[in-house]
């Protein structure tokens, strides 16, 4: 059995060489591509695509998967012939027709949201999204689901996750804060921030970045820092993980506390197993456990004023000038603004959530076929008023704002909450486990930090469900109450409420 | 016959997309790969070489290869076929064990070449030199070869050439050379060369390369350039064409004589025949060829004074105070310095193509036997008396100094020649097909050569042989006679001989 499983590693490691080529093309594209290049480049994406599918679904590597899964290998090998299993058991209930369709589809429907955007009119993306939801539903019916439709994709992210599961936690999140969110705002409390509207020059900025995430235990070695309209993290394997951040149009900090976001992102990647490289057990768990991950670090970290204390000392040795007036008090309330307003990605830790709480809903009930698509503009705007009180003037800045959809992305959403409320449950246990943790902060101490993250959630690789993680890390499972009280905790000084 | 065209079409689309994803590869590793990926990058340049091995030789497209042969297909289509036949052929011919044992002796081979080069050691890099010799041999008795066994590699980089036609063409190339290198030795001309030594802010250095590119007609945005340590062009396609160059410990204006250089290879990239994206017309002719682009645009244009009238009140606009002093004339020397010397990459015009023969003669008799690898050092002193009269005072500066053979390449060298014989007899016959074109230079029309190029060289792919192609352009086959009067004209007068 064991030759079996030698030959089963080195298709693997093929499948994985392929998605690896696949992860550099769209780095690149995001960071360096030529605007006349971009047609060939979904070309050979498009190619690579369809070998790895190919690949998997050869009828010689299903009938190896299958003996492999059936000899019941123990511990990684066992683990990894189950993630393979799955994987291959959900692509080979996808004609590879069905699979062209939606790619096409999704690069039309991209092309369509785009207009869409621009004209601001929901109704030149209106019949791609109903084409979208379409082929999504074929494919969930060939999947196969329980309970609500949504599980097939939903279930697909967070793994072991149930949407019925998940309901109840975040509609706890939202009676918390619904109230919450109406308390700041009528607590009328201006605060200043014209310091950080000035400029902060990029070079330096890149330079302070860059010695931040290296203080976090990045390294800069085995990854790099570049600059992309659209930040993301980019982990061909633990020893090449690329950060990207951008400086245009941003206030300063914003951008550090985005490399802070994408270093937690890229921490996650390079402190993945080194026994699993190239394979399943290698891999992160989830997108909600990454994205717990980057929001640990940009709002618990990032945000708060024991990491401040060490670190504004040290911007005035960069910005000089710019930041003399400045203090940490100042500046904490400048970069702890809640203010409900139309935009997911410029909102602020308190209302982020029930941005994402109203696309969970619609795009469920999209699903479930509760709502009609055209319909969405209105229900959009409407809940916008019920959660957050405010009313976009137009879709541009309401419905159309995200690109998701236009890729195709269903279930996705709930993903980046999902990560919220992991960041402050692990955050909490994190300082039961590290004595004097938010001190050690204050004087610079973040590898403190990252060796527990190391610890606990990065080198299991995806040894564990992400339901699991939860469970061993903080004895409990997922919910709303930790990050509700880190809210509260943080939000109700600095608005005196 | 369409039916299996179209069928052939798609296979070989898949294969250059696998191609494609490699360059990438390739591009990212000289530019921005952080040191620890490199391990991982490694493996995935091999799953993908041995993919597109795979693919090239599979039975089924071997054998449809074959009736497309067989059908003669007219014109583009006949053509692609007969290229992809002869690729399928050869590598059908070599057993996949020896291309696997070819890659991991390179690259131990390499890793000994950078050691023996550091200690200055030609003896720790000779197992390995004899190590790849002999696999070469014997690939080359697999893939056959006419006359010299040397024939077996140089054929495949210039196609319709043999190394018994090319030996007179260099026999008198150094003929010529080493007379007219003595005199220039022995008038004793020294030349002022001081002001190159300052230095130009490098971004300041970019923007006006940047300029000079566009000038020449080359699309940025369908290509870039970059900072590597070894200057290169890669194309993925022909809208997606990148170069580098490099700023580092090179004195100006030398990085913008490296951009123009290629520059000239990004322009036959950019200026490939539309119809024949992704198949084998729409490639390049040869590396001959190819350097014949980068040398004209970097000697022919670069190194000439008309360039200079245009380009230096610019210069100086963008450099002022440091080029207060300088004309044209100064410049043009000082860019045309004429002087045996022991690194290849490092000489001038006149000297370079000796120690190209040099090597060109090595790696010959290395291949017939002739002399013995443990000879070498002493044999490359020798030659280096002969021919340019110094002598390296360690391996390190003598025969250890390229990479070339390391990697395996044997062969290829003699190109770089062959590209600067081409150079000189192209830009004869441009300066017969347009009127006045130096003067036009000098008024800072470039697009008029690269017109030119375009109409006469670029554009035809790889529709022709380089035999084939020189004959067309130019009337006449290859000879050294129009790149030694080049010489004589430009370098009499300068040194006054």
């Amino acid at each position: 059995m064991q030759e079996k499983y030698e030959k089963f590693l080195k298709k693997i490691a093929e499948i994985n060489d392929l998605g690896y080529a696949q992860e550099l093309l769209m780095w690149d594209q995001e960071t360096y591509l030529p605007p006349k290049g971009t047609q060939m480049r979904a070309r050979v994406q498009g190619t690579l695509s369809g070998l790895i599918h190919e690949d998997l679904t050869s009828p010689e590597f299903v009938a190896l998967v299958q003996e492999l899964k059936e000899a019941q290998l123990p511990g990684d090998q066992g683990l990894n012939v189950k993630e393979i299993d799955k994987s291959q058991q959900r692509a080979m209930k996808i004609p590879r027709d069905l699979v062209v369709e939606l790619s096409d589809t999704q690069s039309q429907a991209y092309k369509a949201w785009v207009e869409a955007r621009q004209k601001s009119d929901f109704s030149l993306f209106c019949p791609w999204l109903k084409k979208i939801l379409e082929l999504k539903k074929r494919v969930a019916y060939l999947v196969g689901f329980e309970g609500s439709i949504y599980n097939a994709f939903f279930k697909a992210y967070e793994e072991d996750t149930t949407v019925e599961e998940i309901i109840p936690v975040f509609e706890n999140l939202r009676q918390s804060l619904v109230p919450f969110i109406e308390k700041i705002v009528s607590s009328n409390k201006v605060m200043t921030n014209g310091f950080v509207k000035e400029e902060y020059p990029v070079d330096k900025q890149e330079i302070f970045n860059r010695r931040v995430l290296k203080d976090m235990g990045f390294d800069l070695d085995a990854g790099r820092l570049d600059i992309a309209v659209h930040p993301f993290c980019a982990g061909f394997t633990k020893y090449d993980v690329r950060l990207t951040t951008r400086y245009e149009n941003e206030v300063w900090p914003e951008p550090l506390l985005s490399t802070l976001h994408e270093g937690g992102h890229g921490l996650y990647e390079q402190g993945l197993p080194e026994e699993g490289i190239g394979t399943p057990i290698g891999q992160s768990m989830s997108p909600g456990v990454h994205e717990s991950q980057s929001r640990l670090w940009e709002n618990l970290v990032g945000r708060s004023k024991e990491f401040w204390y060490h670190y504004l000392p040290i911007a005035k040795e960069y910005f000089g000038d710019k930041l003399k007036n400045i203090d940490v008090e100042k500046l904490y309330e400048a970069i702890n603004q809640v203010r409900p307003s139309l935009i997911r990605v410029e909102s602020d830790e308190v209302t982020y959530n029930l941005h994402i709480l109203i696309r969970f809903e619609l795009e469920r009930e999209m699903m479930e076929g509760k709502i009609q698509v055209e319909d969405l503009p209105k229900l959009w705007n409407e809940r916008m008023k019920k959660y957050l009180g405010v009313v976009p003037s137009s879709d541009a800045t309401g419905v159309l704002q995200d690109v998701h959809w236009s890729f195709g992305l269903i279930a996705y959403f709930p993903t980046y909450t999902i990560g919220n409320l992991y960041s402050a449950q692990f955050f909490h246990q994190a300082e039961k486990d590290i004595p004097d943790l938010k001190s050690k902060i204050s004087q610079g101490d973040l590898l403190v930090l990252r060796k527990w993250l190391l610890e606990k959630i990065h080198s299991r690789g995806k040894r564990l469900t992400p339901k699991g993680l939860i469970q061993e890390v903080t004895g409990e499972p997922l919910k709303a109450d930790y990050f509700v009280q880190y809210l509260k905790d943080k939000f109700s000084p600095i608005y005196g409420i």
